[in-house]
């Protein structure tokens, strides 16, 4: 056997138990028993330490450097064996397992502080958080990562992304969308919102036909419940959750397309790429695009609106909301509120610039994690005109700075950017995806989704990828025009 | 670090692994997309290979023969940890890989050899189970573990139990359980069956109050639906599985109690044990002898008939059996019948005996492959009284051969035995196990079992444990007794 398939073979095994800790993951946010938890903790720490060791085993080391690829794809999964090999190297054992202990504990402890809308009790943690981050990043660094501490934690979403690039990127986004905000709030239209009980059954089937109308494939997935929506596994066993709130039918079909973007990506990918480093999305930022543009540029569409407010109708009796044109009012409100995970498509992208800057500074050394609260809250009553109320809705709305994950908020943004760029590319291509969406399948979309850039998973790298797919490179235009469009619409601006 | 702590620190996380592969194998049975079964293969497959890497590697007998226990469950910790290692080691990796591939694809002709009736489709790939399972045996053997090749297999299921001794054991129940059985089938009072149509729903809520009658923990495990019940998992995660036949609410009812009682030992073992080598049921005699007593001598008592009787009538309306003495009879039914799944409590032991004769015959190499249909028909004509109708009736019903269970057949019938002496004992101790039962609760006995027996794990040898919880050495006595009185007064005789 030669190094390349020695090598291969390795990896391969690697990413089957990685899908089995991914399952576990699964497992424990849907049915697992409550009293399986502590249990569960030790099984979940043991297959890490498996992974962890083998990610890290020297024999990769001597395989990449003898290994020679038969082709571009063999080349490419080289490359990327050797990005995590190499990254994981920087990173000494002493560090990997502190971060690792800490961020397990981490997560708890700002759930509790969340619940208690308690910032000192979670501040210490934090502090601790940053510290091991700031040190990994200097780690990273020094091997290469990244050409600032922020940058190389970055990294690990986004590759190839740059800080400086996507600030001056934010940068040009941010007075039109705050322009479009303000616009949009003075308007003297205002769509009403949709009133009403929803019973949780019919919710979750209508939840299975949308997954539907978006291509989910149900023999290769499933969908539950779970307390936050999410997407799980690669290839053939691509689960989904869902969460149902009976006074808002919008959250749990809204969550589900969302997550089927996300699924659908995996699913759609070469099986040819199963068990590689190919065959996952190839960034966060590319694998967010396609749950934004599954959820808003087409589900949340005018076309699609026609077809939803029959479903609805059938799914819950005559709605309040007289038309599809009011359901498009409905469905794309825009409303000022605290919470990131809630936000329409005029505000998400400021909430993420506000993550997006605050943690650079803290990762940077600019700002002191004591003095969070005060930044956040600042900024939060600049961008958005309000005053923070409570912690929950300021600070401790996330848990992404819990479990470590700096250098990931900037994704989401990017994601929508991405997004804009495909639809357009999209629109300009495919004639009948209007048709469709008021016909209920998004298949004339989502087939040209798959063929120009689902399919090929992790064969290039995330810009490259969007720039193949959409015949052009990425910016910010298309998202901001097509905001800019649609908003003034509804809004009769 | 001592060598027996480092020891302990390794077989936990073997041991944690293990129970991931259990989860995963009852994700398979109950959530899994059929679409995923390949990639599942993979997955399962890369997991079994670390399990086998750990429980192989040489640093184990290193420990092994360095290492000093603390105290008496250190001890049989250790002695547990050695058998296993000892066993592991005497088998060539070439064997045990071939082992591996043959019997997980064995299991799968032999399902399309059941579904088409064809007895020659299978019997190639039953040659060559049988040909790996005999050189294990050799194997074992030369390294100390079993007298004859037969003892080598059913040590790794019963440890301590001997071919002769359960031979011997098995021939004097023989006589006893056919002049019962022919005793009964003559009599000329025949209870009836209940007929009716029983709803899923209302089986399914039902079989959830069953198990907690039983002192199932649902905070530690939940049940699902699966094509053959089963349980799964040790400590705080053990899972159960029933099936539902809408014609047939016994089949749920018995299911779910025979799973429960595999299950609250696993729940019931000293958390002092869990994720060692003692924190599971003693061997798979003693773990058949919980199922079964809950499902038998408790779950079709004349007691637990009169509870059961008012919770049909209320889950399905009124029962066309009037009373409690009915459903007695009803579910305590005497009836010849080709399929050991389906025997009652006076068949089933003869079906076990008849598989424990043949596989003696293959695995000593005094009966051929070609010849076991034969051997198969002729040896039921002779304990049953009539002619095997179908393959799928005879030879092609159970899966354990094709997975290489050779050895496996008799623990049945000795938990069987074992379930009779414990019941002999807990009557003697324990007063008010039927008025419990009567009233829906088995907390009485279940309490009982706990304390004598389930708390212990794998502390003691399997005969031992028993030995313990009753005050006296187990044998047959007390199972025939039981059957005898019981069948004797339902029949009228």
């Amino acid at each position: 056997m030669s190094a390349f398939h020695d090598l291969m073979a390795f990896q391969r095994e690697t990413e089957a138990l990685a899908q089995i800790a991914g399952r576990l993951s699964w497992d424990q946010e849907t049915v697992m028993p409550r009293g399986a938890a502590l249990q569960r903790g030790e099984e979940t720490g043991a297959l890490e330490g498996v992974l962890h060791a083998r990610r890290t085993d020297p024999r990769v080391g001597d395989w990449l450097s003898q290994a020679k690829a038969p082709d571009a794809a063999g080349q490419r999964a080289l490359d990327l064996i050797y990005r995590s090999y190499a990254r994981s190297a920087c990173i000494p054992a002493r560090l990997a397992q502190e971060t690792a202990r800490l961020t397990s504990v981490a997560q708890g402890i700002w759930a509790d502080a969340r619940a208690a809308e308690d910032v000192a009790a979670f501040l210490p943690t934090l502090s601790e958080v940053v510290a091991l981050k700031r040190e990994a990043a200097q780690a990273l660094m020094a091997g290469g990562f990244g050409a600032t501490a922020y940058d190389a934690l970055l990294d690990d979403y986004e590759p190839g992304a740059t800080a400086s690039n996507l600030a001056a990127m934010f940068d040009r986004m941010r007075p039109r969308l705050v322009a479009l905000r303000e616009a949009v709030l003075g308007a003297s239209h205002q769509p009403a919102p949709l009133e009403g009980i929803f019973p949780k059954a019919a919710q979750l089937r209508l939840a299975h036909h949308l997954a539907q109308a978006f291509g989910y494939d149900f023999t290769r997935g499933r969908i539950d419940e779970a307390v936050h929506p999410f997407s799980s596994g690669a290839g053939n066993d691509v689960r989904i959750t869902t969460r149902v709130v009976e006074s808002d039918p919008f959250n749990c079909i809204y969550s589900t397309i969302h997550e089927v973007g996300h699924a659908t990506y995996e699913q759609a990918i070469s099986q040819d790429y199963l068990l590689t480093p190919l065959g996952a999305g190839a960034s966060m930022g590319v694998h967010e695009s396609q749950s934004r543009i599954y959820e808003n540029q087409l589900g949340r569409s005018r076309a699609f609106a026609e077809w939803l407010h029959d479903r609805m109708t059938r799914a819950f009796g005559t709605l309040a909301l007289p038309d599809a044109d009011a359901l498009y009012g409905a469905i794309n409100r825009v409303r000022p509120g605290f919470v990131r995970t809630e936000a329409d498509e005029v505000h998400y992208n400021l909430h993420i610039m506000l993550r997006f800057d605050l943690e650079r500074a803290l990762i940077a050394g600019d700002l002191a994690v004591a003095d969070l609260e005060a930044a956040w809250n600042d900024r939060f009553h600049a961008d958005f005109g309000v005053a923070v109320d409570r912690p929950s809705h300021g600070m401790l709305q996330d848990v992404h700075w819990s479990v470590g994950l700096f250098g990931y908020f900037p994704t989401y943004t990017l994601g929508n950017v991405y997004a804009g760029c495909l639809y357009k590319a999209m629109k300009a291509q495919v004639t009948d995806i209007d048709a469709g969406l008021a016909a209920g399948t998004a298949g004339a979309a989502t087939g040209w989704l798959r063929d120009r850039l689902q399919q090929n998973g992790g064969l290039y790298p995330p810009a490259e990828a969007i720039e193949l797919a959409c015949g052009f490179a990425p910016t910010e235009g298309p998202l901001l025009d097509y905001l800019e469009a649609k908003f003034r619409a509804i809004y009769r601006l």
